[in-house]
């Protein structure tokens, strides 16, 4: 049955899921923050800093004013960077939001301030109730979902019924959404391969090959999941769609921004410099910090995390990073 | 402490293990089945067809006698193709061999007739017990080896003190070794990743993205698992190096043949003519056979094997096969 949604936030994805549901027969309508990309949109129906060679539906509704965008939608789509989805949902929350709209979390970050994830910042912000909060992820890149490749997801949430309703709104013939009920591993592991990402970036950009990307991956797997288990994830979800899944397909992928900046570094540019010259937010840059400061507060031992925010924020080499990490004391492959 | 060492077959693994074992200090001898293959290379220390721009350190022995080999070795190391591995252990059974060597193995397969794992064959038919038994597996291509590229793999048997033997023997500062009791878990990922390999490949050779290699990787890793758990091993196992690990660098990688067969099968071009030209064992296509079969022996399902079958052994169109796995009804990500 077609529904009402509301897609919060134009960068690649929220373009790409755009799209999809309009393929499916939804009404959809885009809200973009910034006016200046939001006219552009509007005359142009492109974007081509964020996704190249992708015009937008003309049935797809752009709108600058949030309160405009979700009148009468069932659903809010949140795909707004990490960082930024607490002043959207804030904002979201003064509109005359329908009180029965569920959310869907597109975002793949923790918050660096309060160190909680994106549907914890939703439920504080929102006034819904647990199960109305759904988080969507997966290996999923935007460029190759709007040339309809295969595609799998995870759709995660407490209500069983409303994670099966946002299964039916998603998928079609090139787009399957898996269900779970572990949003934190659904979060959490969306959110730290970003780090493993830049990892495996750096590993690049030193010109290693693919074993120690297999290692990095394995390994960087091994400490997200035992973050992950610190704070009551299910062990089994990382090793799932929204954890190796996005972790393998970001480590091997020329489209990701989170392995461009880990080998942008390890070939001697500086952060501030990438990062300046980036046209979108590369959110593993932030993770680091937050995945850090998690893995102190819960007494975890993330040695790839530790590395890769050494190389970001404390200048170390990425040549030294990576030798330290091979150089640890031989251990059994499963620890806690 | 340095170790005499008899490495049985000289493939591109085994050539790569004798640099390696040879760098650590170790005498290394190389016994070769093949008398032609073994009379190169002792004249050129080079098989360029199995190993490029790779020479042989003049201080490795080579062989094509099996008892001359395995003189006074205390590690046997089995570097054939799997379904070789029986008829040579029987041979190494009629040598003299020291009864205290231990053995490692590196054949990643299952044995067609018996559907054994590779330590199962070697118990059958050497005079050890099961703790001198090992297998080392992990994501190691040889070419990245020689070129000490850094790599982690893992070793796995029912004897700690011979694991922790292994780990000393091979370790050094760009070759970790973890160690697991896993015996079945690390044999079985170590093989059946070989039949996700065939399926990456057929998406590459269809000419899809990231996002449906990342579905097949961890699609495929959760039936792999499935099976694992049904043949006793740790399903924690296959989230480790021996699993995705292995699975992830050989989906990846232009070196991997099995990714290869994959995508010349997807390209149109015939297994026989595929597995004529190739100079090596495609190690998957037999495995494909034997994990086909355990998996209907142990009532486990397993849509990607099935469809791999389907389209390497009854002439399914790989694209068919692509879309059916797409096609499934909607599941939880977890089920067994």
């Amino acid at each position: 049955m077609p529904e009402i949604v509301a897609i919060l936030g134009a960068g690649s994805w929220g373009l790409a899921v755009a799209h999809l549901l309009n393929n499916r027969g939804h009404r959809v309508r885009l809200w973009e923050f910034d006016p200046t990309v939001c006219d552009r949109l509007v005359r142009n129906r492109q974007l081509p800093e964020k996704l190249t060679e992708f015009t937008l539906p003309e049935e797809i509704q752009v709108h600058n004013d949030l309160a405009e965008a979700i009148v009468d939608a069932r659903w809010h789509i949140m795909a707004v960077p990490a960082q930024r989805v607490r002043s959207v949902v804030r904002e979201l929350a003064r509109s005359s939001a329908a009180p029965d709209a569920n959310v869907v979390n597109l975002a793949k970050g923790i918050e660096t301030e309060s160190l909680h994830r994106m549907s914890e910042v939703l439920l504080e912000e929102l006034p819904v109730s647990e199960g109305q909060v759904v988080t969507l992820s997966g290996p999923s890149h935007a460029e190759e979902v709007v040339r309809d490749m295969p595609t799998t997801v995870v759709a995660a949430g407490a209500s069983e019924a409303v994670v099966n309703d946002v299964q039916r709104l998603f998928s079609g013939p090139y787009f399957r959404v898996y269900e779970s009920r572990d949003l934190p591993g659904v979060e959490l592991g969306g959110s730290l391969k970003n780090i493993i990402a830049i990892a495996a970036g750096i590993a690049d950009g030193l010109g290693l090959g693919d074993n120690t990307k297999g290692a990095l991956i394995t390994r960087g797997l091994a400490e997200v999941t035992r973050l992950g288990e610190a704070m009551g994830a299910r062990p089994e979800t990382f090793a799932g769609l929204s954890g190796i899944g996005d972790l393998v397909t970001t480590c091997a992928s020329r489209h990701s921004r989170n392995r461009f900046v880990g080998e942008q570094i390890a070939r001697g540019r500086t952060l501030e410099d990438i990062l300046n010259r980036l046209p979108m937010v590369a959110e593993g840059v932030d993770t680091t910090r937050s995945g850090y400061r998690l893995a102190e507060r819960h007494g975890v031992e993330m040695p790839i995390t530790t590395e890769v925010y050494r190389v970001l924020f404390e200048n170390k080499s990425p040549s030294e990073g990576l030798l330290d990490l091979m150089g640890r004391e031989l251990k059994p492959e499963i620890w806690r």
